[in-house]
């Protein structure tokens, strides 16, 4: 049961964000604009790092959720996705992503963790500085998107066949404020 | 120095939010709707959560910055607002706001150390289901502002008599967009 009277048809996020549909429309506008660009960063890499943090945060809605937006990225390789949730160091991804996944690592830490020698050994690897801001405020986002769908112990689907429904919706169509305070109930429409 | 090339001449979020001005609206719209509203929690109690939460994420600048807006909602009553900052639990405010003092300050730990006792008292004080949501997205809401303001190491200003000019005017006009862009130098123009 979540802490607070909600919809408890929908599920995680969804069910705050129609309890509280002002603070949904920043909040969707942010994810869309952090995570629904190919500028720099690919949407591949935007969710990778979104999930990364998530499973750091032990957010179980957010990891399974954003994992599964990645997996329809990378063409069904849920493998890769469970790699660079669980020990990035050792997956099939440019050494770029993985000097950008420290960084968000020490974010989830706090920001203080980053380093520069972190960020020069990005830049070295090619990262630019938007792919570092946006790496910053990804990791960042999530210490805010994990702790507000666990904070108020928001409804969790435990059936992990239930999320790669809505994270096809989320890939085709990105986040936004419709999704979010959509009334759609659980078994129909789950996820992020 | 900051970790990207930002205007060293905007302290603290402000330069990041020139950098990025399309994140930096929704940023702003989430600031303005969490801390300019009497709905509830007064404003000052929204920027009492929010520096209690940024002392605890060791964030000088927004510990300071909205520190320092508080204080202009509370008369000029500084000391209220460093005892709050370091130790609400002595501080001449109410046992209500005591209580969603020590959900925001499990929610900076991470979500679920929010504890249905925390909650269950908090409401017995007579916290409403949107006092509870309201203090748990500020407080996650800081774990992002910090993050993002410390994680990309931004320009901190040391001297502590730059930021109550900034403050009068948030406190006068509130967050948004056009303030956190606004070109403005460090020197006329201190603080959020």
């Amino acid at each position: 049961m979540s802490h607070i009277n909600v919809d408890e048809n929908l599920p995680g996020i969804r069910s705050l964000m129609a309890f509280s549909p002002e603070t949904a429309s920043p909040m969707g506008e942010l994810a869309n604009l952090l995570l629904r660009s190919n500028e720099g960063l690919t949407m591949a890499d935007r969710e990778l790092i979104a999930t990364h943090v998530s499973y750091l945060n032990d957010c179980f809605y957010c990891q399974q959720s954003h994992g599964a937006i990645a997996v329809c990225y990378l063409e069904g390789d849920s493998d890769l996705v469970e790699q660079v949730k669980k020990d990035y160091a050792h997956a099939e991804i440019s050494d770029k992503l993985k000097a950008l996944l420290s960084i968000a690592a020490s974010v989830q830490k706090g920001g203080k963790f980053v380093t520069s020698e972190q960020v020069d050994a990005a830049k070295k690897l090619g990262a630019t500085d938007k792919d570092i801001h946006d790496t910053v405020l990804i990791a960042a986002a999530f210490c805010m998107f994990n702790r507000y769908v666990d904070g108020l112990a928001s409804n969790t689907p435990t059936d992990l066949s239930s999320y790669p429904l809505r994270a096809r919706q989320i890939a085709e169509k990105g986040y936004g404020n419709h999704i979010f305070s959509s009334k759609q109930p659980v078994h129909e429409n789950e996820g992020v």
